[in-house]
């Protein structure tokens, strides 16, 4: 129940979130350190994000299938980049069944190398390509510093692993899928997020190439959101995924791999949440709709109640996602504050005028106060202006969060200026850049940004990089990130 | 691709299951000891029953959420009993983020005690009570003889975890949910499981009563498919799920836990299917129908391929899970034995002769051969056939499943005949039954059959003990048992 609002973000963002995150009962922590409980309101966000996702795998014709959770050490040793990016997050499991086990297991991080084990043994010919497939999970990374629903030592994710023929179709694989995360993000959670292709220092261990979504957040940081990996023949080497083509002749498949994960939760909270806690998108949200039943004296219960529970059967039956709020024993005030907190997108309230006009009023999450309500809408057809209603919401929310992107993206043209923003008003940082992997390590110690992505789209062209001096046509976002 | 069939059942039923799961590509074995792969196939089919065991959660009130994988090992210590039962079976995290850990954590054989931890965190008041939750995960058990989704070390589940203010609640709460693993078992997998209560020598590590569904597979075994526990006041005394109640007393919660895994996937390939494959029910299938085009001459392709890429679309449309089968590289008759084999429920054929009539052929997995084709089903109004089709499909695989399971049912007046049963026929036995634990385990000894429920439904009354000679109204059903 809340008692109390969350931390204002000016105050302290931090503890806003936590606050979020907590208040609003998506997630608890949990006695085992690092690890979270996802709540039912929590899990009930990731079930919307999850069946969003899965259609569009579905759709572009991807099935999904499961590996055990637990793989031989010896597995993760076999290419070399990979095993030193995971190696220190690793949990190991060194007994089984009363017994010390001759091999350790380790607790899945990802699962590229048990998958390609079995691609190589159900690849043979080109017929057997491409492979397809998407797997629900989760995984383990030891983290020191962990921090609700961002980062965990166990989270849940979707980790999509395909096989081809040929360079070509990879790489038009691991594009297609950082489409499909893109227009996820856009067009069910409202977040107007950059594609862009990771620095090498950023990439995956193993990939050749890494792909992200980056979203920003309430207070100006990135949160990569989404991450699309072409391995090469890198995995298919190793693990000896070889087939016959169409020429008889043995040739190495290519491979991606890509992923999104509960961390998507985290990205909701700080894209669009405000002082009054949570915002969710209506596509998203696990109730999108709440009714609060507005009286004073008793005589007005009866009346009041009864329509509100025709309104929310009505809505119920049109798919809508409807709670009634019928609660006795908080007043509508109180009422009105916690679904706020809680972010649900659309309140309807029905008092006793508007019983008497066969009326009800609609109550905006994403406008605040008298500027989000509209007085008098009618119950007949209800389920109509309810629906066109949750599209508006949508549509604005995503509006607002592109200005707030676009109005806390920054142009420098020197390392000077590139600080001040960092230490002024903060967000996202776009320039020309020519610098090396080391000018990226130094700029991050000095001033904790890293380079987020080299963004697709640049009309800048050619100019001059901030930092080198020298020309190039690459642009780099840099901020700081969770 | 099924180059041959699969083993008769008459020749080694053993070697018959396991061909079938590897040749209709359900699953494969790992290089991780005694983990398998579930191949999309097999995923499918899970994700169908997931679908239709989810809906009925949720109608039942019940949510979801996600806890921790990893468990203290101190946690499992606390319930005497429950960790004498897990102890021998549990995986061990020893070391994280490359440091051998202060306590050992442990890989979760089942959630009972850290959902338990969080239980105490959140209730404070009878306000707070029922909690209704669900949780769809995977758990380990480190088992030493494995069998492709009958028993693998990890294995896919869901476990329900409830709590409740009273001890009749909780009691309900374990009915209702057997309830429903029955109701899914009959009407979704067409499986005619006997409900009933476990033996104390087979319930649940800590439970007070454990209750289980029993199904008959086609060799005359059991096999348990789903569980639902009455936990009592056990787990909530040693994790302090404390509360207020209305007389503002502290009271200790009742709580119960109820599971079933992709176990349920043996269940469905064993209680169905015969020496051509698998045969699956049409509620789970994952492709309900099959459209093979059948032609000789070139100049018969485009017009019968034309024919079944309009029914399939119509099918699909309608929202039947349908595949057309258009591969050039096989003949029609390869084609019904490779479908038969994956247990698609009904086939289309459509030939030359089909297209000048404008129908099509039916052909019920379930009844092979022309006893079991319909011939000149007319393309108008196809949907509506083929829905009735499966329906008589699906009501058709329950009713040969239950005269299975009656005809292989026995009764016997005593010991010595309950030897030549299990000797000879095979099968459930029903008896009167008063002896001890210690009977079944000499029993189990001697004849390798166990106590499997006390069923629900006795209309038997009082009688003589099989064993015992004594007179009891206890009716318990023996079997041999996976």
């Amino acid at each position: 129940m809340a008692e109390k609002g969350v931390t204002p973000r000016g105050e302290d963002y931090s503890k806003w979130y936590t606050d979020v995150v907590q208040k609003t009962e998506l997630a608890d922590y949990s006695p085992v350190k690092g690890c979270m409980v996802i709540r039912p309101y929590g899990y009930s966000l990731w079930e919307n994000i999850q069946a969003a996702l899965d259609r569009r795998f579905k759709e572009t014709g991807h099935v999904n299938a499961y590996f055990p959770l637990l793989i031989p050490m010896s597995f993760l040793k076999r290419e070399a980049e990979h095993v030193e990016g995971f190696a220190p997050e690793l949990a190991v499991v060194t007994h089984g069944g009363g017994k010390e086990l001759d091999e350790p297991l380790v607790v899945r991080p990802t699962s590229e190398t048990i998958i390609g084990h079995m691609y190589s043994e159900w690849v043979k010919s080109y017929r057997d390509l491409p492979i397809l497939i998407n797997q629900w999970g989760n995984v383990v990374r030891w983290e020191m510093r962990t921090r609700l629903f961002l980062r965990t030592t166990e989270f849940l994710w979707q980790e999509g692993h395909t096989a081809h023929a040929t360079r070509e179709e990879a790489e038009e694989e691991t594009q297609r899928m950082l489409g499909v995360y893109a227009d996820f993000a856009i067009n069910e959670a409202a977040i107007p997020v950059v594609q862009g292709r990771k620095s090498d220092r950023e990439k995956f261990a193993g990939a050749v190439a890494s792909y992200t979504i980056e979203a920003m957040m309430g207070n100006g940081w990135a949160l990569q959101s989404g991450t699309s990996h072409f391995l090469g023949q890198n995995f298919a080497r190793v693990f000896d995924i070889k087939f016959l083509n169409q020429k008889n002749e043995f040739a190495y498949a290519w491979t991606t791999s890509w992923g999104l994960s509960t961390r998507m939760v985290g990205a909701i909270i700080m894209a669009h949440g405000d002082d009054q806690g949570l915002m969710l998108p209506p596509r998203l949200a696990p109730t999108q709709v709440v009714v609060v039943p507005i009286w004073r004296k008793d005589a007005e219960r009866g009346v009041v109640l009864a329509l509100a529970e025709q309104v929310t059967a009505t809505l119920g039956a049109a798919g809508v996602r409807v709670k009634l709020d019928s609660r006795d024993e908080f007043n509508a005030g109180y009422k009105f504050n916690d679904w706020e907190m809680r972010g649900v997108p659309l309140r309807i309230e029905i008092g006793p005028r508007d019983v008497e006009q066969n009326a009800v009023v609609f109550a905006r999450r994403d406008i605040l106060g008298k500027e989000g309500k509209t007085f008098g809408v009618p119950v007949a057809g209800i389920a109509d202006a309810v629906r066109d209603m949750l599209v508006t919401i949508q549509a604005g929310m995503l509006a607002r969060a592109t200005e707030f992107r676009d109005a806390n993206t920054h142009t420098v043209a020197s390392y000077d200026e590139f600080r001040q923003v960092l230490e002024g008003p903060g967000g996202f940082i776009r320039v020309h850049w020519a610098g090396t992997s080391e000018d990226e390590d130094r700029i991050k110690e000095e001033t904790k940004a890293t380079v987020r992505c080299y963004p697709f789209e640049r009309p800048e062209g050619e100019g001059v990089c901030f930092y080198t001096g020298q020309r190039t046509d690459r642009i780099a976002i840099f901020a700081r990130a969770y």
